[in-house]
């Protein structure tokens, strides 16, 4: 391949072979070069062959970008993050990823860091690469401003985010949802006396996952005892702080929590060690997001609900795909979570006897 | 800017404003509005503003597709980790990301997932969008082959990565440099029997790792003892079980431990706090990556070395950009660590005394 480069299909330096190449070391007309690389007209079949031959041998390949102001698609989509690429938003954007460049479709990456006027340049850079959509995805505290109206009639996909417009297609995991698998596996555990220590509720997945939190306990002919419903920070620290108020003298202490997230299950688990409670048997904790590195590493290993993350990107990819082929899409559709389930609810496995 | 819309200047659905429409609604010719827009040509003022104003009406903007085509930059790079995006990667990711786009680059990401056939894909793909270059990054085990020989003469800057390659740039961070770092504090604290739990040898960061910590000790004139340096896996679990080791029955402990990472730091500090060792008195703990969720949970919170990745990242966006400017950068780049100092090595600061 370098033999061939040097016979002068490559420029000095970092030059890429043209068309223009190819048609010269062919020894056909530009025309003919691009017909016989594009199946198109009528060629001797040796010529075809021929203009081929030397366009592989010199590593030519067509260029997207002559060939997308043709074709109207750009075979590009972006993304924007408000907020930067975290934990939460890393699993749908790979798998979102994944997901299109399947389909040959390449993805522009651009963090706004939560800064109006950042994602405006953002999404006029992304604009003049005549993207073909959008994915938009953020921090979740709360519904967001629908992206700039400059992108009007783009596709754009809200994802792990929710715009406040009525015709936005927005995908969200279903959290009153995971808050009911969560309640629903410690009431089939026997637990009666479930509490919930959770996060800030400026989140609406705070208030949605206390919903189901209630919802679920009301359906079990149980109710939340006051003072069983807690909230603080997405901290450890809130976790550790919180065994000390629903275990204050002269409590009735749960039997059971319910974590907002996985740092809080944590720092409960800590705490009730610390007190030498024991974790389930005492009282049982489940988690909330499946966080590998939390559940594995907390003693014992956490119950937690999992978003499924993955999921959630893959069908943001699906359903750009839609409408990028013309499908109007809209309205705010929530995906099922899982529970996954280990130790901090159902205990340790009995230990296997030797075999002989 | 909907009435605009409405006059005509946008097609029905997502059609986007062009030129045409431009010269048409101004009642002027193509090659006078592109003169216009471009600022070129000889053009009365009066009919420039004109174009202008009815280009900003429309929401026209010009195509970078085709302008690439004639500037010969895309004004795009690419991102190829072999790894999932993750921890390490993402805030150099980050920084790259607003390095590059403060300059108008816009970055192609992708995911090869550790399977070269996928890379190759990937790599194709970028070269059909003609990136003006690529960074690769990865994770860390060890030196990676080189990327494709299709890329040959695209300027390419593996970052958290080695390529086998001695005419390629890497960026990496200093971790011997690291080691000293957290050493030499231990030792200014008064400590002498410094001990290193860490991960697995097959990572060269383990062993520059080691390297640094062994050098650092030297240099005070002091030795590793024997069974002071142990590996394991990179978890809380492989630390909890070292401090079995370290305390056993018979052996002169140390008094600090340096870890290779904080998961194994905060596994230390929890099985010392479960054997009733104090952390700082009895034995000070320092920790390796600064990672917050770790460092900030553990009782008491870790000091830690910083291996500073979004400097790394601006570093590799600033690096691209020369070698894209025609620069030939090449060989391994160690760039420096920081020690973040918190309470596992130097105690609670005393608590501050009521004003009145």
């Amino acid at each position: 391949m370098d033999d061939a480069a040097d016979r002068g299909g490559r420029q000095k330096g970092r030059g890429t072979p043209t068309i223009r190449d190819v048609a010269r070391l062919a020894e056909v007309s530009i025309g003919t070069a691009s017909k016989a690389l594009n199946s198109a007209g009528r060629l001797r079949q040796e010529t075809r062959d021929k203009v081929v031959r030397v366009a592989r041998e010199i590593g030519y390949r067509p260029n997207d970008l002559a060939q997308s102001l043709h074709r109207a698609r750009s075979m590009t989509v972006g993304i924007i993050s408000n907020d930067s690429f975290g934990r939460f938003t890393l699993p749908i954007v790979e798998a979102l990823e994944g997901e299109l460049s399947e389909r040959g479709i390449a993805i522009f990456m651009c963090n706004a860091t939560d800064d109006p006027e950042r994602e405006r340049q953002h999404l006029d850079q992304l604009l003049g690469k005549r993207i073909d959509g959008l994915v938009v995805t953020a921090r979740r505290a709360d519904k967001r401003a629908p992206i700039g109206p400059q992108a009007n009639g783009l596709p754009v996909v809200y994802v792990f985010s929710q715009a406040d417009d009525p015709t936005a297609l927005s995908l969200v995991p279903d959290d009153e949802g995971g808050s009911r698998l969560a309640v629903d596996h410690l009431v089939g555990l026997g637990r009666r006396r479930i509490a919930h220590v959770t996060g800030p509720e400026r989140f609406e997945a705070v208030r949605l996952r206390r919903h189901g939190y209630e919802a679920a306990l009301a359906a079990h002919g149980l109710a939340a005892e006051p003072g069983f419903y807690l909230t603080g920070v997405w901290s450890e620290a809130w976790g550790r702080e919180a065994i000390g108020q629903l275990f204050a003298d002269g409590a009735v202490p749960p039997d059971a929590i319910f974590a907002g997230n996985d740092q809080i299950a944590r720092g409960l688990t800590e705490a009730l060690r610390d007190r030498g409670i024991r974790v389930p048997d005492d009282v049982a904790v489940v988690g909330f997001d499946n966080w590998d590195v939390m559940v594995s590493a907390a003693r014992p290993p956490l119950t937690s609900v999992d978003m499924n993350l993955e999921a959630l990107g893959r069908e943001a990819g699906q359903r750009l795909i839609d409408m990028i082929n013309g499908e109007r899409l809209s309205g705010i559709r929530r995906l099922p979570c899982s529970l996954v389930v280990r130790e901090s609810s159902i205990g340790a496995p009995p230990a296997t006897l030797p075999q002989s």
